[in-house]
């Protein structure tokens, strides 16, 4: 029996209304739905986002995902994931996976495509791509990313200063994403280094509780949690 | 008088699916269509991405955008283009622009939206953030872009090989955009540097003549005249 397709739909960053026009349709003909979550208590951001869009009939498949820097906690996750959509593909009959933002850049997406090609080769896997959220962030912020010739660096989640700092010494503009705790440390760096009014910060841009902004001073005054979902955008003026 | 409003939109790389449905409706919405092309005796490529969401009535503005490395000549252009811009916004009629991508990731719409702000500093401006062809690429190649606490580097129309290998040995992902005539050069110097086994190249993708090719070697065989819209995806391994 030939395989159903697996579609990856990036849903972007937040807004519904910034899902691309072939994400809506391909979903709208999906009738298996798996979408990805943090914890087994929260609801699925990315279903969320996409729920106008799918159809009367379709069945949603919840896949747990924790946060979590254990490889091997997180490769079960992922084997776990892949049976469970290779349970409907095997059975001839297309699903969509739904990815918050662009599939192909630091989504689960890429370890479940990967796993369920290990499982079944010769799976269609057709991937529509997704508004990232720094592209969101920079329309937010009016901020511009890349211009002439500059150079673009996209870290994410990073705990380590040195890699941050060399970023900044190689010009360009830097994107760190993902900030969540180490928000108040890395501003504090920014600041040491000289770029504190070169940056903007873009919390959950589209979602409920969106933050934009350009005075990183007083997201150290306001003490906050950072969000996962969290970005800054710097500038080097090189 | 209140100005009108400014709408940026990004049409993404080339399929008209992989407009947002924000693009796509805002553009409905919008009479006077501003769209950048690059000769004059050329059409807007931008244009006929989205030429399906235009409105019966409306009216294109071309504006013309020399590829050009002339930095008096191009600020000319965007001087004019403000000027034409400014002429409707100054009306009190909104108005669209149309970029390819994203607006703000290497886009003329970057300094149209400074030379406006110059003019018109309070102008309202709304960007509607697009799909990067980068995406779109990796998407077509099943390419991951970026993985874990993996970097990743976007560097446009280089011809610094020595910028292109700092990015190379520093690890994660490198995009290399734009590449046009510089490509044979670029493989070269990918293929000494070990790297040609883990890389794809990616043309107008969505476009008319989109090409995806895992094996850089058959570039060189082809001896193609590279396209402008052209994409460069290398991992480093690290």
């Amino acid at each position: 029996m030939k395989f159903g397709v697996l579609y990856g739909i990036g849903v972007g960053p937040g807004d519904p209304e910034l899902m691309t026009l072939k994400g809506a349709r391909v979903l709208q003909g999906c009738h298996h739905v798996f979408v990805p979550k943090a914890r087994s208590e929260n609801g699925s951001i990315a279903l969320a986002i996409a729920g106008r869009y799918l159809r009367a009939d379709s069945l949603i498949h919840e896949l747990v995902f924790p946060m979590s820097d254990d490889s091997g906690e997180l490769s079960q996750h992922w084997a776990q994931a892949a049976r469970s959509v290779s349970d409907v593909v095997g059975m001839g009959e297309d699903a969509c996976f739904l990815t918050l933002g662009d599939p192909l850049l630091y989504s689960t997406y890429i370890y479940l495509v990967r796993s369920l090609r290990e499982k079944l080769p010769g799976l269609d896997v057709v991937t529509v791509p997704g508004i990232t959220a720094f592209s969101a962030a920079a329309a937010l912020a009016e901020f511009p990313i890349g211009e002439g010739r500059q150079r673009v660096v996209i870290i994410p989640a990073s705990d380590d200063l040195d890699v941050i700092g060399e970023a900044l010494a190689g010009g360009g503009t830097l994107i760190l994403m993902k900030l969540g705790r180490r928000l108040n440390k890395v501003v504090d760096f920014i600041e040491q280094a000289g770029f504190l009014d070169r940056a903007v910060y873009v919390a959950r841009a589209g979602l409920d509780g969106q933050q934009v902004e350009a005075d990183l001073r007083k997201l150290r005054r306001q003490e906050q949690a950072a969000d996962y979902l969290s970005i800054l955008l710097v500038h080097t003026g090189v």
